[in-house]
């Protein structure tokens, strides 16, 4: 009883953590001073727009699965905690790449700024996972109705996230603007309506 | 079930991110650092300062208005979440778009900047709008109680945001000092005890 | 009923707008960069650390209150709203004029800083008691088993911290170091246990 | 009743407070501009990442235990409230004395910027033993079923922390780097499942 403990204290600091690194991420953007074409200087800083937005995306699909994953997970224990403090630990790092990927698209170090970003988000989903596995692994934390079938696709679903990112940062070590192919392929798949929830509503209306 | 979730932590997600997109802003004031006459100093960064309280105002009406909104919306789908993090994103972006108007009033590239300033909330108050328009056509997000008459009035209301920070848009084109005039009729519209809430509380009492 | 909401969303965004502009403090200390002699360079840096500490603590006491303040309001309305956002306006520029006074400390435009730190501490605890005056004003919005007598009592309570800070900014035209007296009084009596909550503690024994 | 108040705000407003000093820290993180070698840069800055997941994992670390703490506080009084704001202020310093480690690493000034990193640490950690300390003296703070040996056990537990912080600050007068051990020992006991909890639980079975 004193080890479990209700989760609310958990979602609220992590949506906090989520909310706040989000939202710094507009604070990176630069900031022209104007003297010169103040239209041409903000079109020549196109990498930190789009930087920004994929990042900020990023980090609200990640609150919104996040959201959805501790619908299932109803306790945490001291193991859990630790895996998640380094999931957020990720999160928070993200304004940094991103500013840094932003800086360098385009000039000789484009590559490894790219290879970093990539690695910041290949470890921030895979410890997202980690706490899933953790989670259901130890039947005690997680809602007891929910059904094991659910489960085991969620955990498919989720770790597809870790491994488009790892082919993103393979695809960089060949070409840097490729790598953005799984990236938007996991936009797409996480935005859409998870097929997860609809195959498991289409088996309760049956 | 899964897929419709209750709005709580949405609410939550968005009131954080509201919060500190409205306290970032005065972190973009320009900090004098004395030498010179600092009053002067003060006084020559009027725009800086109206544009601090103008966009603070605007994040503050607008968590006001969200929080309303969401009385009546009392469950998400996941497109409904796509549309309401457009919507926060272009929140977050009122930081950038603020103080990048502020530095070019009164230079040469001031309408470039006041119509960055505007194409951002003309987007904002859009995807606001979205999310309404979205929620309304799906019945089963809303609660089922709500008048549809108001629901008539409210389409209406919200409507007006968007509208008025197009007029601003528009006239920036021609002239932009003139730009403030729709603003400061939204705000006065805004902050005055909202005509839909008394027309349906009259109704009621008949 | 659609006017008058109840508060949870807006002591939320307020707790939210407190934290934020309390921690934000802390990143406007100036940072030595080494190369120097580092203790030297912390020592000369007093005026900051002093004044960090004062607007922590100050914000910390505002939010105390603010706390206490919602006990007794159960509902809000649009012009409460705006009163409270005027309040929350001024909470957040504390980070900008806490700078700004730390920077001049000891400079010729020492005077000028201060008075504009204070006229800020003045407008944000004005619009605090306006908050308050028009709740109480307004009986529907007040929990209705509320002592009149507590309402006197915290009415003048909550009066002395704008009256306490107006002292400061008057005594500043004269004496700038002499102005802490009243800011000094004013943190050692909301810091010790509230005279209105001990009284109204002893009549409820009788 | 008046004096004593659920701890739900402080709470709330202590989870937000943490929450956006660790996410600040990734903001004091150096920006590589590139144009020179940016891996080399990146490894350079070692002392930066090394000082950023430390104090992270730090701030989790006393979330995790501020969140514990609270499951035995019940009610707040004024003299609690200023100890748990000495200790957030502290909390909030974090970043600055990241930054300023991290910076003077391999640098003359060292061990000054190592003094002042660990006295902040001794000092947040006291003020947090002292928030317990208080709370488990006045008896109507606290949950009224808590059992007297566990009280006992997180007295012990919790003062653990700034007696370790105390030993580096005191290792630091010597030699900066073997400073890190007492740290590294205190980050394995609090990340370990609690010695309490679990001594509690077995009497519980019994």
């Amino acid at each position: 009883m004193y080890n479990h403990r209700p989760t609310d204290r958990l979602e609220y600091f992590s949506d906090a953590v989520l909310a706040i690194a989000a939202t710094l991420l507009a604070t990176e953007l630069p900031k022209p001073e104007g003297g010169t074409d103040l239209l041409a200087e903000i079109l020549k800083n196109w990498p930190h727009y789009t930087a920004f937005a994929a990042s900020f995306l990023f980090i609200c699909v990640a609150w919104s699965n996040h959201h959805n994953m501790f619908i299932y997970i109803k306790r945490t224990d001291q193991y859990l905690l630790i895996l998640h403090i380094l999931f957020l630990m990720f999160v928070t790092l993200q304004s940094f790449t991103t500013g840094l990927l932003a800086r360098h698209v385009g000039r000789p170090d484009e590559r490894t700024a790219a290879l970093i970003y990539h690695t910041t988000l290949v470890l921030m989903t895979l410890f997202y996972n980690c706490v899933w596995w953790y989670a259901t692994r130890k039947k005690e934390l997680m809602e007891e109705s929910t059904d094991p079938a659910l489960i085991k696709l969620l955990t498919k679903e989720y770790a597809i996230a870790p491994a488009l990112h790892l082919a993103a940062l393979i695809i960089c070590f060949w070409n840097v603007p490729f790598s953005i192919i799984p990236i938007v392929l996991l936009y797409i798949y996480f935005a859409l309506p998870r097929f997860s929830e609809r195959k498991i509503m289409e088996r309760k209306r049956r």
